[in-house]
């Protein structure tokens, strides 16, 4: 299977992949100066799209890129359909860059922003069966991980340190406390208590986190927005990953500490997963 | 004057700027997942060339990016050569990125690096007049400064946050320490003493920054490689800037502090200014 997809859209125009060429003095490729958002597509509907759509505004809005993401509101219909998308479930890629101009940091104004979608085929489990090991590392991210930026290779180093440890996903550890994953968000129970990192400067605030976040809210779970100390994850009944492409998924070990053995997920882990997809069922 | 190059030099071939295009899939792209350099010629050579290809060779293995910097020392000349530079001074940009690939953090092993790189006809002053004003900021970066990648959101907010303010640069303070500043390194001067930040994981170790390094040993000017905090910034005597395009500039004011009135510049500064004159003209 081609791993790209057959055509792209650049800036109003929808061409093969293969001629979906930009700039070299693009601010995107100069100084990874752009912001992206991922949704995907289940059945007729992208699910949880305003949130997404909003998140990219906000996020363009904290840098200052001037674009009008509600452009995209025809533009993604017109894209599925001529990827023969329409209906089907697949993985949306949206990237919105400050645009051409000649290579100095501070970014001139008027720049016509670059925009970038493509989608592919991808049906996501009903619910996701990884048991996943996981490792931690130091979290050397900056200070604003609430903007979903493409300068991203403090994340491609936390995720590939993963897959050299043969692990799903790194954990990572600000000053001693958990605060995210690579590209995920993560999760903990103690005691029938469902803790997060809060929604501050220092995580990404997933869609699946705040979809989660409701959820148990409605399941009557209590949940706590504060920061587990890595010294604390031993001491852990439950953990779990969330993520556009992730869902929930099930932590089945951190590091060298086991949460289950076997195929076991954690009762509320699994109570959210039910939940969960009776939401996408809808 | 067009403030782009005529030419580029994209992976072996030099072609005009406008057709200097990469694919959308460039990891430089979608991930800022890349090392840059930007070195100067004066006249006949390029000012400590060799440091700066090592340093290049250092990023780029920091980030596991397999490719061979010596290739350079064929090309660069091509390029100055096709660019009608030969012997003039000017700026050359080199970007690596790691290449094009599907979208996923983790990198697959075997992609082609992206190399490009320009040249631009530059005139450096003999010292710079500049008396900088600059304003501080929070040094919001991620904790891997020592590497010169293309992720580079960070600076480039730190470097607009400057312009805003009508300034030179920002001068960046973590945890109440002055870092560097947005794409240049800061020295401060106490009692005849030199103090800048330690070349550790928190600054990027410039070249200039190592020249400043060497001549102070020449003048036998004492050198503290300590960081100076933000509250003792009123303390200090001088305090200037240093980077490849920058040189040594003068700061005349930090914030509301006022180092020297008019055009006054401090005794070391001028010293090391004059000093570093006598390098490049050798």
């Amino acid at each position: 299977m081609n791993p790209y997809p057959d055509k792209v859209y650049l800036n109003g125009k929808i061409v093969p992949s293969k001629e979906a060429t930009i700039s070299v003095f693009d601010r995107g490729f100069l100084f990874g100066d752009g912001i992206y958002e991922v949704m995907v597509q289940i059945g007729n509907r992208f699910f949880y799209e305003e949130e997404h759509l909003q998140r990219l505004k906000y996020c363009l809005s904290e840098i200052n890129i001037a674009y009008n993401v509600d452009l995209l509101r025809k533009e993604i219909p017109l894209l599925v359909q001529q990827t023969n998308l329409v209906g089907k479930d697949c993985l949306l890629y949206i990237q919105v860059s400050r645009g051409v101009a000649p290579r100095q940091h501070a970014y001139p104004k008027n720049t016509t922003p670059t925009v970038m979608m493509y989608a592919l085929p991808k049906v996501l489990p009903d619910i996701n069966t990884v048991r996943a090991s996981v490792v931690t590392a130091e979290d050397m991210r900056w200070l604003r991980c609430d903007i979903k930026m493409t300068s991203l290779l403090g994340n491609v180093m936390a995720n590939e340190y993963a897959m050299q440890n043969g692990c799903y996903e790194t954990v990572l550890v600000r000053n001693g406390v958990v605060t995210e994953a690579s590209h995920c968000n993560v999760f903990f129970v103690k005691n029938a208590v469902v803790y997060t990192h809060p929604a501050n400067t220092f995580i990404l605030d997933g869609i699946t986190r705040k979809i989660v976040l409701q959820l148990c809210k409605k399941l009557n779970i209590k949940v706590e927005e504060t920061a587990v100390l890595k010294a604390d994850i031993k001491h852990m009944d439950e953990a779990f990953l969330t993520g556009t492409s992730t869902q929930i998924a099930s932590i089945q070990q951190i590091d060298d500490h086991l949460f289950y053995q076997d195929k076991a997920v954690g009762s509320i882990t699994q109570r959210l997963q039910n939940a969960f997809l009776e939401l996408k069922s809808r």
